[in-house]
């Protein structure tokens, strides 16, 4: 424990689709034993003798980040998610310290820099607010770097933990919030999130009716599609981000709406440490949480499966309480 | 000839590449007899009882546009070039008073509303300056969209007509520019352009040289092409615009970097009056022309030709004194 560090007695942890495919090796380069959760909530323990962000007995959060290089030109904007030299991720990461892998939120304690521990405003349910930590983030960063505000007009692509964030931070912040699903069944789910509008991109008609309509698309869906569709219903000078799917853009993406109504196609992860600090302040004056259901630790492959089915309203997330039965 | 019209002696009028694409039908909807041009300069010999923005005697240009909806919410922010119910193109666009196809400036007299009329700052050389009005606004209206200024690192794709524009003009706006070509033949061109690099692209080690380094990148390239090793080039939070090329981005546009470096790729055409305005006058300040070639109206079809090869640099004008030969 360096004189910077935090201790933190872990009481909550979300689990994200990034957790389970760390834990299944899905993108290569897991290095076992591995300890996933980046949505970290609990109390403060133990404090080093410089730190002054927090002290014992303060609530406390950790995301998807515990160090970076702190010197290139991102981290010195506040963008540590973009550091140059890579920043450590909070499992699975460089322990730059331990010189081995970083270890996750599954787990009694983590100690972490006091400049990337977050501080959890008091209102907030703990539990419901751990997937602010990375599924909150990743859709807020988007939502503030493209400036959405009160009459924003936003359209989420995708209903699950990130789609559901989405929705609630726009609406936040003042937007008119649209949901783009497969699935009719989403559209009641979606409207008790907030949303005023639902349309069924499976339904070209309905898909025409909102063309050249909406500033930002939060595009949350995990796995290759086109997009192409949705780019239509952007507005001029909209933008479409990308925060779920890493990979190629197939069926090609046209370039023909994008030059002649001057639209983007972008990316965002998650976000930095500040910025986090902000949406969690946020979601403290505006009372926003994740829509979660609580597990135990033993029953996290059973949740692990049913992720992969898509059966989960938004998030699950392990009272760490059960490690110890 | 309506109250707020201007008619126009054609004195120069640049050659464009979509010229050449009208004239042989190669996007289809050529309506015949076709009069392309939209790089017009003139005098103005006559106006409308109502006009008040140019008089007799003085030079005028005209661009792309000649008419627009002027009602929709582009049209009320200056983007004509964006009107949500469809610009009337300076040529093969759809005359509202004759009822037929628009004939552009490859002509001797074009009559305009004063709204589409642009002015020409006096010490510019009048032939120089036509290529300014599609070329050059093409280039401009993405720098000033995307903030380009002191000190901002901006790329060139290509180095024909537009590509040598935006040289130009980002060094006029005080970045620090590199054009991308496949040849190095290119880089003294360049380098007597402005430019303070060249890359050469199909070098993969000076590609890497430039790896995550500019906030800018203007894409001229009017063909299918690989924009991803380009991404490469952009920094955190950079954008690659596509002005050339309309079609399917193949081979396929790959997320990651965009996700994991905040990377956009979009597109943007020609600029709106007040922007082609605000680009004469800027060129007017900085003295800023087109490089050209002058040629006689006779010889249009060996332009084409030349312009097929890329033998042209950098703008074929054709002197429209040669009509009455």
């Amino acid at each position: 424990m360096t004189p910077k560090d935090i201790e933190i007695e872990i009481l909550y942890c979300g689990v994200c689709h990034s957790d389970l495919h760390t834990v299944r090796n899905d993108w290569g380069g897991t290095l076992y034993p591995a300890v996933p959760g980046h949505e970290i909530v609990g109390k403060v323990v133990r404090v080093g003798e410089h730190v002054t962000k927090l002290k014992v007995g303060d609530f406390a959060a950790v995301g998807c980040l515990v160090d970076s290089c702190r010197e290139c030109e991102s981290c010195k904007q506040d963008l540590e998610q973009y550091c140059l030299n890579g920043f450590i991720g909070t499992y699975n990461g460089n322990d730059k310290h331990l010189h081995k892998q970083t270890f996750g939120g599954y787990s009694e304690k983590v100690v972490v820099d006091e400049h990337f521990v977050l501080k959890v405003p008091k209102n907030l349910d703990l539990a419901a607010a751990a997937p602010l930590l990375c599924a909150g983030i990743t859709t807020w960063s988007p939502l503030r770097h493209w400036k959405v505000g009160k009459g924003s007009k936003v359209a989420v692509i995708g209903l699950g933990g990130l789609g559901h964030m989405a929705i609630k931070l726009a609406k936040g912040l003042g937007a008119e919030v649209t949901l783009f699903s497969r699935s009719p069944s989403k559209i009641q789910d979606a409207k008790d999130l907030g949303a005023d509008d639902v349309v069924i991109s499976t339904d070209s008609e309905h898909m025409k009716s909102v063309k050249g309509k909406f500033d930002l698309i939060i595009d949350t869906v995990p796995y290759v599609h086109d997009v192409n569709p949705y780019v239509s219903t952007l507005s001029i000078n909209g933008t479409l981000v990308l925060v779920g799917y890493l990979g190629d853009l197939t069926p090609m993406l046209n370039s023909v709406p994008m030059i002649m109504e001057r639209k983007s196609v972008a990316g965002s992860v998650i976000g930095g440490i500040a910025e986090t600090q902000e949406l969690l302040d946020f979601c403290g004056e505006h009372n926003i949480v994740s829509e979660i259901e609580i597990i135990k630790m033993q029953d996290i492959n059973k949740a692990y499966e049913r992720m992969l089915k898509s059966d989960v309203r938004y998030r699950f997330v392990i009272d760490m309480a059960s490690l110890k039965n």
